[in-house]
């Protein structure tokens, strides 16, 4: 199966603004969002019009970056560096990201505070599409000859720079073998994996099924995948992950039919200052995401919904974390230091 | 908390005709359909305006006897019984009420054909609906105290006679004493979830939330839920349990909680000629379920979907098989056999 190659990026850069390719009305609708400031591009990371943990980080640098262009004072670096680090509280690449710019900005002078937030930005969005080509290379050598891959939500281009994470590898995989498929987990509730997925492996020729969500531990179970490869949102100190809800119940199944359970994902989603899994702050998000069906509301009204967004999947359950550094297996507080310091396990 | 007492019966025999409540269409529209014979059973079967592996027995053992009013003759017993037992084939109570009519009119005489029939179709559901009351009792009895209970699908009124099976613990637990509340998961793709159940749960007046499917394992990690109360469509011999897609993984969440993971269903769900769970037949369903959003379709055009409707649990992972005759726990070969043998293990 010959992947096309059509590079796609969903956080561009024109040197004054940012434009995001507004993942709300995708794939139907392909609409370019210009952020100007940190407001609007913090609005945009909150209602998911950019999203994937890395990619928000890139947003948040960006957007931190142009309010200081528009606003070059301390005053204005503290106030916009806390709005966003506070858009969303689970993925730890954001607040990572601000604090890395903010950082830059505090050593230059008042003259240059713009243009270094500028630069660092710009540094931050070229490590994460370096980062892409090495997970990939790493996870496609783990998962060497493996055919069917169970992913879950959106980790490609439109989640991160290059080819995205866990997707990534996949996209890998299938440039090295013939034979790759994927079978796609919708992701409720907001249908990552139906709009987001879907559209990127038909981009790069990658057959595959969508599932809904609950049928992908039956079908580990039936041997219906060889692997199952996922992103992730933080990985805590000692490798417990958080990502989008309904990755834990993958990587309960995975252990289960005693198939790998791979979670791919650049070093700044590792959270040094997070103990581990419990230790994760869960975004709960409005209820009406599990309500709302399309145009429809299929409950009867009034019903009530809860609604995280993420869940956490113990390090013990992970069979390896690849990183742009290298990769970690198993999966404990050890291998994980040993990528924050630089080199793989 | 008081329940509201408000009787539900989603199939009604009026002496000639079968009457049942088309569940395709509620919560929002309460239409009902008459049925007169097998074929149109059949169908509603098979397009799931009747479901619930009980409730589908019943309507099928009515249909085979109101095709036999029609017909009285030996050919269209065997031609209507076989129609029938196939219109679905994952839940055995379908083939074993068919079966049942089947051999009840096989001993009748010629012109006692229709009306023995017809008096073994009344048996069927006169004790499926006093099934109900025990397996409430009994599953009460096993969760004393439970306060949250997460469950899947729908297993109320809708899908059984009484109050159903698993959801007919739940009243029967918010009966006995105060606080007792419902995550009920949407169950995706067909939301039965999200429809019947809270519209069910809305009726009895029990609290609930909905979650997506997805959720659960997240939540019952986080001690969000005492238990797990589900129905099932087959019960093979040895105790593994085939129920609605997206089962299997909240009995692996479950189990790895510490949370009891109780199944309930009558015995005319017990199928002694299926061995083991890898024998069960696994209902593979349009993949339009999947891709249909309400009236959208989410992802991009072209996109492919595989829609297995069931999954396959292991014995081992069941703390409680609740029937009508008593419990079995642990369940295996040796307690399920009890029970058919009549009595709790």
């Amino acid at each position: 199966m010959p992947v096309r190659a059509r590079p796609l990026q969903a956080v561009r850069w024109d040197g004054r603004r940012l434009a995001v390719l507004d993942q709300t009305l995708l794939p139907h609708d392909e609409r370019w969002l210009a952020l100007e400031g940190a407001a609007d591009t913090a609005a945009a990371i909150r209602r998911l019009a950019v999203r994937g943990a890395p990619n928000i980080g890139v947003a948040a640098a960006y957007g931190l970056a142009m309010e200081l262009a528009a606003r070059p004072s301390l005053g204005a670096l503290e106030e916009a560096s806390e709005l966003l680090a506070a858009a969303r509280p689970t993925a730890v690449n954001l607040a990572w990201a601000v604090r890395r710019v903010r950082a830059a900005a505090l050593r230059a002078g008042p003259s240059t505070l713009a243009s270094t937030a500028r630069a660092e930005a710009q540094r931050i969005q070229a490590e994460d599409e370096a980062a892409s080509a090495a997970m990939a290379a790493h996870g496609a050598d783990l998962l060497a000859g493996a055919r069917t891959l169970l992913t879950h939500c959106n980790t490609g281009a439109l989640a991160a720079g290059g080819r995205g994470t866990a997707l990534a590898v996949v996209a890998e995989l299938a440039e090295r073998h013939e034979g790759v498929r994927v079978l796609a987990c919708e992701t409720r509730p907001l249908l990552q994996g139906a709009r987001l997925t879907a559209w990127e492996l038909d981009r790069l020729g990658i057959p595959f099924e969508l599932i809904v969500d609950g049928a992908a531990a039956g079908l580990l179970r039936r041997g219906s995948a060889d692997a199952v490869v996922v992103g992730c949102d933080r990985v805590a100190a000692n490798g417990d992950v958080a990502n989008k809800v309904g990755t834990y119940a993958h990587a309960l199944a995975a252990r289960a039919a005693g198939v790998p359970f791979v979670v791919a994902g650049p070093t700044s989603t590792i959270d040094p200052a997070t103990a581990d899994g419990d230790a994760i702050a869960i975004e709960e998000r409005d209820g009406d995401e599990v309500l709302a069906f399309g145009a429809a509301r299929p409950a009867p009204g009034g019903a009530a919904a809860r609604n995280p967004a993420f869940d956490v999947t113990p390090a013990e359950l992970v069979t390896a974390l690849v990183t742009e550094r290298g990769v970690a297996a198993p999966v404990h507080a050890g291998t994980v230091g040993r990528l924050l310091d630089g080199g793989g396990a």
